[in-house]
């Protein structure tokens, strides 16, 4: 692999595990730059400041998310509602893993710096409200084709996929606040059941 | 009044408006000082640390919200399930009032603390917890009245109480990252009807 490339990535792996294990504002450059073994002068050849590394966080975050979680939950094997639980199945094994790695919920990481983040830096929380967006257009597509199935009927879908984003990110904060990752084992089926109804 | 009290109230409304407002690590206590204009020796005259600051910073919180939002929402002069509703519409009209003054949607105090906290401080996650653990402890109590007058049947009581302050709490976070009032208006309708089954 190309030394520079090398460099970069490990930075972005190193952001990535401290600012999800701990806060955005609690990890500094520095911190960064010693777990990534790389010195400061490095860090800012590759990236102008902490909060354009944390912008490509995010989208590293969200292309894993995408890859090993949504297309996989969303896979078109069983019936549309059975893959909304799918995909609270996933989620609560993939926080299983973390807890068993870092002996903690680590809840979501979007949602993580949104909450942190949002009335403070503008660029971030546009981040975090794009990626929302997209994981609300994939439960869409779910839906529509629900609806098409006759699973569910006479539903307002852009606002009922909201809501099960919303719900699906309060359960995180809830196991997180709770150290309790059995609070997401028991709470995601009720998931696939939210309904909104046209106004 | 007091003037030692008039001093210790000043920081702690100072504390509670400049957390809520940004977060718990971009507030540092000379800032609470600077605004509650009191000398930083005062500060440690009434709080060994901002840790303990901001403890009594989440009872207040919770001090209000209990007298000017449950207990107004849960006030038994309509059938339980509409209080549940009333509860998301009160937490509406609060959050469209702090948007009015602030220009931001700034989400839920408590669920603000513990995404940003809970893996960093053991007795910040475990106040948010007990409150948490409180609010889902009012719920509760509406959902087994809505039992007794045959609004509900057959769930578990507990289970779909923290299902319903989950929902809650992602329908505010979704709201504080799109800096979006009205997504608590049209999503908070679908909270009483969540149901979580008996096992």
């Amino acid at each position: 692999m190309h030394p520079n490339v090398d460099t970069q990535q490990r930075i972005l792996d190193s952001a990535r595990e401290l600012i999800y294990s701990r806060s955005y504002a609690d990890v500094g450059v520095a911190d960064i730059c010693e777990h990534a073994g790389v010195k400061k002068g490095s860090f800012y050849h590759f990236f102008p400041s902490k909060r354009d590394l944390t912008l490509a966080v995010l989208d590293a975050y969200y292309l894993e998310i995408k890859t090993n979680l949504v297309a996989q939950a969303f896979a078109k094997d069983i019936p549309p509602l059975a893959r909304l639980n799918r995909f609270g199945q996933l989620a609560y094994m993939f926080q299983k893993q973390a807890l068993k790695d870092t002996g903690r919920v680590l809840g979501c990481p979007f949602g993580n710096l949104a909450s942190e983040m949002a009335t403070q830096d503008e660029p971030i929380r546009a981040k975090v409200e794009q990626i929302f967006s997209n994981l609300q257009g994939g439960i869409r597509l779910v839906l529509r084709e629900a609806m098409a199935a006759g699973e569910v009927q006479d539903i307002d879908v852009e606002a009922t996929a909201q809501a099960m984003l919303a719900y699906f990110e309060g359960v995180m904060l809830l196991a997180k606040s709770n150290n309790d990752v059995e609070i997401m084992g028991q709470l995601f089926p009720a998931m696939a059941q939210i309904r909104i109804s046209p106004r």
